[in-house]
């Protein structure tokens, strides 16, 4: 199964592309969708939307996993990447119903099985996982694959247990 | 010209239609798009993006006014309506790139005269406005009508400037 894994964001858009086949995940592509600081908003979150879905024509995804967004004390920061979330969840539903979503200490856990496990560790597992040579850059990209990765090892467990 | 207002929202969406014609402004329509709260996000967003585009094709706005959002302390609720708006912004620029936004402070002023108009006086303002019998219910849909008359204000004193 081709799984989409997105890291929202206004500036930067990580996604990472991977096939789950019986348990064993192989990373087919990643990278991010980038839109200019200069540019104004809705312009940005057209270029998200349009991002997408050259992404969904090109891999074509059975299922879409999206970070749900950190609550941080800047909440005048959070306010953008809400808006470009709100263009992925509604672009993303529109192409497949088969639309996931994971908060960060999800993704955390799925892939270092703890919650406190920091960026590098869990980019660290990340690379190893998939045997890459390198770690996935940007970090934007490591963090898509890495929500990609959470919902092929959620959706194992999930198959094994008939959930 | 015809101009859509629109007051953001994850639960309720308001609208407002106007013709303005050199300087007098008259109501077309207004209403809202409602979402369940029983509904996932991603298809309240979905619904949103719809109802959007059905709006587009009914009146054929060629402008589009959306307010800005209003930071407010209470931040996990600013996160769903700015998922919203970014839908809304999205969806907005996909069908035209008139598209202007004001902030809370700007309608108030263009409607009022002054920042400091509570709630009430800003639609009974409008109610006379448009020369409507009673103030628009609900309120989102009298918020929606403050921001097409905002933009019809500004848009003309624009063109008298020369802007």
């Amino acid at each position: 199964m081709i799984i989409l894994g997105i890291d929202p964001g206004l500036a930067i858009v990580g996604y990472g592309v991977v096939e789950s086949v019986k348990g064993r995940v192989t990373p087919i592509d990643y990278g991010v969708i980038n839109t200019p600081a200069g540019m104004r908003t809705p312009l940005r979150l057209q270029r998200i939307h349009k991002g997408l879905l050259t992404l969904f024509e090109k891999f074509k995804p059975e299922e879409i996993a999206v970070e749900e967004l950190f609550f941080s004390n800047n909440k005048t920061t959070g306010i953008p990447v809400a808006e470009a979330r709100g263009v992925i969840l509604m672009t993303a539903i529109n192409y497949t119903d088969k639309l996931f979503e994971y908060t960060p200490n999800q993704i955390k856990q799925a892939i270092t099985g703890w919650g406190g496990a920091d960026k590098r560790q869990m980019q660290e597992v990340v690379r190893q996982t998939l045997r890459l040579k390198a770690i996935p850059k940007p970090d934007d990209a490591a963090d898509a694959l890495a929500v990609a990765l959470t919902h092929a090892q959620t959706n194992r467990f999930g198959s094994l247990f008939g959930m």
